[in-house]
């Protein structure tokens, strides 16, 4: 089943499922551990590229199908990926993977993973939390019966932890009450139904490992930015998604499309919002430290996995600062923060365990910022200006009018009125779509 | 559509929708209130008399219909129980619910709230952490959009808390950690996947109060005992549950059960585990408590539900003691304790809020334990030994080959067999059934 043998393989070589393989971080996964000498089997269900339909949203970088990209990945390296379309919530199919590939690890991204998308309504925030739940828990099930020795890598997030005022440890913590000290859980304050999903995930995986022995390796992951890994960026398609847009674009990713397009960058609120945040390299590298150091028998483990931490204007201030050393201006503005958030707070979380293991971080620095303006430049053309207005989902009452625009529809709407998406990095003043124009189109449209 | 007014009601009358008042503490709960002078709607779909048919068990006290006791409760007392069927995982019923009623406050019972059932394997696994999520995901947004002032009063479990080895508070717990300090949520560390979709709630619920100013009581209920309340013991006709088998049984229903056949009083394990205990009258007294002191808006507040903590071997002597002083003997034995849980432990948990309050506590004393032998051998013809046997789902390997049993086949079993369930309190010798014999036929129907 697993023929090749790689020249640079590990000591180990691990043979894992990459759940969730079509997604931003999963392709880019299973990319550099197939590179690195693991055999990868990769599941999706393509769910995602149904939710892009759905939201009328797209990855600003074109992605090639699963069939094409592990082709393409064959013929360029000689590593095969064994692509396997499945849903995550189907019991019977998750039984027979497990039994039949009898992994070493499974990495498991396979989860919605938006917290607007959880917040858009009642059938969104029950999907988030259905899907999830029921998707961890046929996954434990299965290793409970068929592979107890499997090492589950699970990516949680640091939102689990929410804002607390005093510093947040690796998923547990000493606590000593009326002068009696046990090892707890650290409490957690998740910030969405999403977040909540991956809190409810943490708490029934954390059971299993106690009363089946089964290990796992919980992954509270920052908020990811940049798209190039040494493998992603070895041929156009090989890339993997990009997202900027309101309901799926990570925060960075985000101000650097509204730099390139100069367009003022948007912070939610005050801006005091502290997170942590790493380089797609780093998940890459820390998912990889995590599978070749696993976990122990009925260990369940927690490694925050981010590399700095820095409050959204911060941000803002960091890509306004690469720009400005090319001489462009870029402006920042607040706006109405559609979450309810801290907008300022205290915020100190440890991130030692992955160092310990040998983790070797990409800092984020203009040259970072930089080449994630350049990939905006390049895919240019496909930005749509309305995804980088208001936000179109609020934590109070849920998505505006505007959250679902079907992409056929939006696409014809440009087409037509020959917006001018005008992507330069030396003349941002003329960049400003016609936005007033445009968003009385869209409130039309969805009314 | 309420017209009735109680002479004896409080200065504030209440309507109140009680979610599962076809439950044993569900009725028992919606009667008090009732009596009390609230307006009550009561909602159920039914399905744990459906569950008993699936798992061959049955309430040793006969319940009537929810039309029959309704019917029962306004001729004997005039007061009307609005009674709905529905199911609260029906979103939009649960809409139409929330914005026809107007509710002052919803009591929440309506979930799967078995242990061993939710352990049995995936599937009821799966039915239970969705069921409960579902239904209160329903309510919430319901509530947010229709009835945001509605005071949400949720049955949760002490058995979120787990068994830590510091001090168990009221919900949340103020940690010192580096020189800073906040309020945090208490850390839980549930034992089954019921008590962990409990849990689920209770994040989900919390979040609901911070982000959309809903108002919340989580009840975090002990182990309930006993079976008469002041109303339900008017009528036969009103009788609620008594469940004491492995899969639906509490633990001091099934010891007292198990007195009045004569058989030993089976302890799981060592027995040293300990956990909250209430009287069924304090269960309904506790729920009125929140409701005609509500929560306020935005407020998320936990009540530890119990009077008194034991450990099950306690429980079980206190059992014995009660027998012996009418010169009963009674046998206590250890069986392999199917759950994984730790036997020795410290254990205090906090319980002040619902004193506070003004909760008149009832210790459990010699007399309680009698009324309920007296009930079990009123009904005595209805017991089934085979429920009193070896427990029928393991938290390791799930259900055992006897977990299912269903019904008709079992009575028609005991009707063949004659089992001589002779129970008297003068001679426990005599009382004890040929469970060999029965558990060979067992053995070979669900083969």
């Amino acid at each position: 089943m697993f023929p090749r043998y790689h020249p640079g393989a590990p000591v180990s070589k691990k043979t894992v499922i990459v759940l969730g393989i079509d997604g931003y971080l999963g392709w880019a996964t299973a990319l550099h551990l197939s590179s690195a000498g693991h055999d990868v089997v990769g599941i999706d269900s393509l769910v995602r590229r149904r939710w892009d339909r759905e939201c009328g949203t797209q990855s600003l970088i074109p992605i090639k199908t699963m069939p094409q990209r592990v082709t393409l990945w064959r013929r360029l390296t000689g590593h095969r990926i064994d692509w396997r379309p499945m849903d995550l919530c189907d019991a019977r199919a998750v039984t027979e993977l497990i039994r039949d590939v009898q992994p070493d690890a499974l990495v498991h991204f396979a989860e919605q993973r938006s917290a607007p998308f959880s917040m858009i309504d009642l059938p969104h925030a029950t999907l988030t939390q259905v899907n999830n739940l029921v998707g961890t828990l046929n996954l434990l099930f299965a290793l409970r019966d068929h592979a107890p020795k499997t090492h589950l890598i699970k990516l949680g997030t640091m939102g689990e932890y929410g804002t607390p005022n005093i510093d947040i440890e690796e998923g547990f913590l000493t606590i000593t009450h009326n002068g009696r000290q046990d090892r707890l859980p650290f409490p957690m304050q998740p910030g969405s139904f999403y977040h909540l999903s991956k809190l409810h995930d943490s708490h029934n995986i954390q059971f299993a490992c106690r009363i089946w022995g089964l290990r796992a390796t919980d992954l509270h992951q920052g908020v990811v930015y940049g798209n190039h890994t040494d493998d992603v960026a070895m041929d156009a398609g090989l890339s993997t998604r990009f997202d900027y847009d309101a309901i799926w674009g990570t925060v960075l990713n985000r101000f650097c499309v509204q730099a390139a397009l100069g367009l003022p960058l948007t912070v939610y609120g005050k801006g005091g919002q502290t997170r942590g945040f790493l380089d797609i390299r780093d998940t890459v590298a820390c998912v990889r430290l995590a599978l070749e150091n696993p976990a122990g028998e009925g260990e369940y483990r927690v490694f925050n996995q981010f590399t700095e931490q820095f409050s959204v204007k911060t941000l803002a201030e960091k890509v306004r600062d690469a720009r400005a050393a090319h001489g462009l201006t870029t402006n920042i503005i607040h706006l109405p923060n559609p979450r309810v958030e801290r907008e300022e707070h205290y915020y100190n979380a440890k991130h030692q365990k992955l160092l310990d293991l040998g983790l070797q971080p990409h800092y984020l620095g203009d040259t970072l910022i930089e080449s994630v303006i350049d990939i905006v430049e390049r895919h240019a053309s496909r930005v749509d200006p309305v995804e980088l207005e208001q936000p179109n989902v609020d934590w109070r009452r849920g998505g505006t009018a505007g959250w679902r625009k079907p992409l056929k529809k939006a696409a014809a709407d440009r087409d037509a009125s020959h917006r001018p998406v005008v992507v330069s990095s030396k003349s941002p003043a003329s960049t400003i779509p016609l936005r007033g124009t445009e968003k009385e189109r869209r409130v039309a449209q969805t009314r």
